[in-house]
């Protein structure tokens, strides 16, 4: 392990017994490697390397990273672990995957946001009207019980499973919704063709949840894959809240992008 | 299964072989229980029910969401999985973990952020000056290999590990963290008095993915437990990036929120 493998460390471990030194270096190489995967992962979403490209070699990566190639190797491990690369014998390390950039800076559909990636089609599972639940009801303020307009998609980016949304939508608006074209056209578009009024805002709120087994299935992600849960609930530029959706992301197909800031 | 547990489907399965049909049903109520599970969790996470307290019975559950028992307790079983609730013989279904919102709306330190909720606090694992590998180099715009301050903390609210984060910051301003209180006080507020200066904006990219193993141990959490992973770049109110970190928030503990707009 070279000594310039590691951050200097503040803590200092002379003292420590045999084991615990031993348990200590396997807990920085474990630290340095996540660091380096991290790193590499920047690099590989941010296109650094082709799609279907190579990343340098691991000597070469030890060399620029200042890693051990143990530490490169662990990194890379990581890295496949999450299905971003692939090792392939006499080629080397493979971007297997790529993660699609969904805009946190303005509202917007998936189509709108993933325009100059590729068609976003939307299978439609299920739709129809169905009564709304207490939360659902109060919060698109409608009577509990009233029909809302149910709809379910599986939603493709150039045919590879992205997302599964669930939409709950008022029936009087959401009644115009059922012979429209969900196939190929965001909600938020039709939204405002139905209104002809602009959306206004929404509330939003992102978690990370393991899939359970049925939601996996349905995305093609293993099971337990990690799912980025995004609940969001549209209004009209007058306030009048209209579309409440509870969606399901694939971890290792989006990211959210955007800008905070401080005041 | 109750005929109004299901929204009207306008697929229709009249002429369904049995086989089919029974696939049907069995997909549509892992998709009402998911659907059923997204509301309770939403009224979980909004404090409907205590903080250990407990959830109404299957039968009411059953009533109020117009569902089956079946689907009720699948439900409830999807949110066991996530860690939300656990159901305990003779008491019912209890809320067991508590999700705590980080704001999306502005640009906050983890203290700041989660202030009316507890204590965060900050074990150092470890700190110290490194050479500055070429994408962080580019990032805080400081010259390749030059050193900047390496810090990797884990962090907790009241005690409970909520997130490992791994920082950057250029060496000039770094070196005065070296002596600071780092265990009681955020990054952010010693870069805001150590350099006299308000902070600016920071660009996010947030993603769900898998903890590996080494990750999961350091948080306390099961190996492939969903990770909510913030990359953050912080700039100065003058646009000189000050503050590279990547964070990965334990998925069961956190959310973010925040309101978009459309235009």
């Amino acid at each position: 392990m070279p000594a310039n493998d590691r951050p200097r460390d503040h803590a200092g471990q002379g003292a420590a017994t045999t084991v615990a030194a031993h348990r200590a270096r396997r807990r920085l190489r474990a630290d340095r490697a996540r660091q380096l995967a991290d790193l590499l992962r920047r690099q590989i979403l941010t296109g650094a390397y082709q799609d279907g490209g190579t990343l340098p070699h691991e000597s070469i990566l030890a060399t620029d990273y200042r890693a051990s190639r143990n530490t490169v190797r662990q990194a890379l491990d990581l890295l496949r672990a999450e299905g971003l690369v692939d090792r392939l014998p006499g080629v080397g390390t493979v971007v297997v995957a790529r993660k699609y950039p969904h805009g946190l800076d303005r509202l917007m559909g998936l189509a709108e946001t993933l325009r100059e990636h590729g068609r976003v089609t939307n299978e439609v599972r299920t739709m129809g009207p169905a009564p709304a639940p207490v939360p659902v009801a109060e919060r698109l303020r409608v009577p509990a019980g009233a029909d809302v307009l149910y709809i379910e998609r599986l939603r493709r980016l150039n045919g590879l499973p992205l997302s599964l949304d669930v939409t709950y939508i008022p029936l009087d608006i959401g009644a115009s919704l059922l012979g429209a074209d969900l196939e190929n056209t965001d909600v938020f578009r039709l939204l405002e063709a139905i209104t002809g009024r602009p959306l206004g805002h929404a509330e939003i709120t992102l978690e990370a949840v393991n899939a359970d087994a049925h939601s996996a299935a349905v995305l093609q992600a293993p099971r337990g894959a990690a799912v980025l849960m995004l609940e969001r609930l549209t209004h009209l530029a007058d306030g009048r809240p209209v579309d409440l959706e509870f969606i399901r992301f694939r971890g290792d197909r989006i990211t959210m992008s955007g800008l905070l800031h401080r005041s």
